[in-house]
């Protein structure tokens, strides 16, 4: 055996939320093979055993919808307007991007997230090779997507050429065997692409069977603005260019009728919840609940660093849970289970990665995480996933697994070197600050 | 010198909200006594030197309504219509209390606070003898007070004892000098305490200079009881028995009219603001923007950890400065210098506890904490306000001093023996599961 870890209650987030008190989960060849209870132990050699201490093992969190490299501009302007925001503070940030600025940002998302738990993220921004090649580098599982639209491109120039560099990734990420990278196609939204370009996008996703990401409904300005163009909804103006489908992932989708989810079930559309970042540019609540009472598929994201201000899939289960339940005045809604799901197995199937991540189960892909709760704010326990929602921080994670390799161990980082990735950041900070 | 704490940035948040980068902090017989920067530090010697290493120095948080026994409750029942939760949970919990389960669960908050920052507490709860023996064992600054109610109380007894269990506390905390420790005189609510009663407490906290505390507006079902009761909102109701003060604190206050908020003006009374408990129980938004507008001092507080779930005042203000932004719609409500501000000096204010605590100022007590700012969730950093509400966790602070004495340095608890404690607080959490 590979590894084995033991002495933990095991949750394991699948269709029948087994819980295990006591239990254990062995690991071969990057693949979960057995999960059980340490009483009927039979395993006697590991490679590695860890010892969980009577903490919780349990999936590791998937974020769908993040900007990994915009930790670079964490904090670097809050509490304004979204167009000041936009216009005076990230765009002018942005345009000074280069390569190794996406990657040193990636990377340092890259750490942070195994930090804080998570082991899987979907992407978008501009030089996103830098991104796939930072996650591939620190071990992480990522779906990776260069940002499209109709304006030229500080990465790859005019449009034409932001397709190629799409093919391109696709041809160099896509062939691996047990990749962790996934290559997406990534129009940016239905105001910043004309239809052909969503269009294209939407054929190239479904030739290469990966993912269509686009941010959809976020403000109510681009609602009005969609309905001023075409007059209709963003969500149905999408239906009438035909690129509805189930490997569609709608980032954010605040600002949804109920007809936009009724299309959204009838054409088992995914969608990547962003409370924080909706709550911090003040974008508007989605309509949560109402898409989990029609068995929308809806996963759980940060949205980048700029608008939120940390990666912390932890902090985003309680601040759904919270949210939901006084936007609907219901205290019923969202409980906490439902909340794992979303940053678990919902946030995979959003990402066409089910098969293979998202829950605990033999023959998955080892993707683990293993939480603490042995310190003061985590006693005493009388359930587990209450405390996973509503008093975890991602600091609580100890162990964290990724397609069978350990990436992080008692809160060492195992495949990034801090120090050197502090230092390039300060230097990347203080050329942004001038 | 007592303690200099240096190498940090100092954020005194007073009235100039002065930040001094590389700068100093120097304390004796427990008061702050020199503010400066490093570059006219003139002290060669202290008996204790802190390396903030580059951190920031603050005050402590001051968390201004909490039940910090009910650490012990912490995820007993969550998702629940509010009585369900109290009658089926929290009810028959609490019917079983002890003064050695009050004092325990008292002792973990305690612990829990210190480790995430927080310095000083304004606590509701029965025994509170026991809170205050257990916050002034662990060094820690609090405003406590037992909840008076029309009904018998597992602690006293009939009100008439419940009276005579305040003023012994009075008695007994009261007069020390330099004390940790204020008795303030707490019925619970409009609604389970009839005008009496509270008419009675108003003169008793009058009649000490200490606080009048009590819940107030939390629920639309208590406006509605109290409308039908009285004809009259639960604010109204209280002008109208003439308790209106500026030593009142009105927790919650969640569903405010126009007309009780200009009467909270008129009183100059005090808010302690709960977002993550409103949240979780959906009890509500409280108009918060409005009343900052109104120049009402509102303070923060995490209310219990039965509907928190923990006590970390960093993601209080978090959630606070996010909720409100989504709640207007507007992305400039409660910015982080505003959130910050109610979790110090206004939580202080609001306890009548400003003289002496709540910003960093020559002359005040040495309440202060230095926060790590070079963990990777904290890196870059553009503004260290920023970080302080939208990146800290709780988990970030490495120094607590309260009163001019260490309490907590590189995570580790001074004053508090964590071994025993958890295996008090597992104990009493095994008797409570039966």
């Amino acid at each position: 055996m590979d590894i084995l870890i033991k002495n933990g209650i095991v949750l394991t987030i699948d269709s029948q939320m087994r819980r295990i008190d006591n239990g254990y989960v062995a690991v071969k060849d990057g693949q979960i093979v057995e999960i059980g209870s340490s009483k009927d132990l039979a395993i006697t050699q590991a490679k590695e055993v860890i010892d969980a201490k009577g903490g919780i093992i349990m999936p590791g969190l998937i974020n769908s919808h993040t900007h990994a490299s915009m930790t670079l501009f964490r904090g670097i302007a809050d509490d304004l307007p979204l167009m000041d925001w936009l216009n005076n503070h990230i765009f002018p940030a942005e345009s000074k991007l280069t390569p190794h600025w996406v990657y040193t940002g990636a990377k340092l998302a890259c750490a942070e997230m195994i930090l804080s738990g998570t082991t899987c993220f979907c992407d978008m921004y501009l030089f996103e090779d830098e991104v796939a090649k930072a996650a591939y580098e620190s071990s992480m599982r990522a779906v990776v997507g260069e940002v499209l639209y109709d304006f030229p491109s500080p990465c790859y120039g005019q449009i034409e050429q932001g397709f190629e560099y799409v093919a391109a990734m696709i041809q160099k990420w896509g062939g691996k065997s047990n990749s962790l990278i996934t290559v997406a196609v990534e129009p940016h939204s239905t105001y910043l692409c004309e239809p052909k370009l969503i269009q294209r996008a939407a054929e190239i996703a479904h030739k290469n069977s990966t993912p269509l990401i686009i941010h959809v409904a976020e403000t109510l300005s681009e609602s009005a603005q969609i309905n001023e163009r075409y007059g209709v909804t963003p969500v149905k103006y999408l239906a009438d260019i035909g690129v509805l489908g189930s490997n569609l992932v709608a980032c954010h989708s605040v600002h949804l009728t109920e007809s936009d989810m009724e299309l959204y079930k009838t054409f088992d559309v995914k969608v990547a919840h962003c409370p924080e970042s909706n709550m911090k540019l003040a974008s508007g609540v989605a309509p949560i609940p109402r898409m989990i009472e029609k068995e929308i598929c809806v996963g759980l994201g940060t949205d980048g660093c700029a608008s939120n201000n940390d990666l912390d899939m932890f902090l985003e289960m309680d601040t759904a849970a919270k949210l939901h339940k006084v936007f609907t005045m219901n205290p019923e809604a969202l409980n906490a289970q439902t909340a794992i799901k979303m940053a678990t197995i919902n946030s995979a199937r959003a990402l066409g990665l089910d098969s293979i991540t998202g829950t605990l189960e033999v023959g998955k892909k080892a993707d683990i995480i293993v939480v603490n709760t042995s310190a003061l704010h985590m006693i005493p326990m009388y359930n587990p996933y209450s405390h996973l929602v509503y008093s975890t921080t991602g600091n609580d994670v100890v162990v964290s697994i990724i397609n069978g390799k350990i990436v992080m161990k008692d809160r060492k980082l195992l495949t990034i070197d801090i120090d050197s990735l502090s230092a390039d950041v300060r230097e990347i900070a203080e050329l942004i600050s001038k």
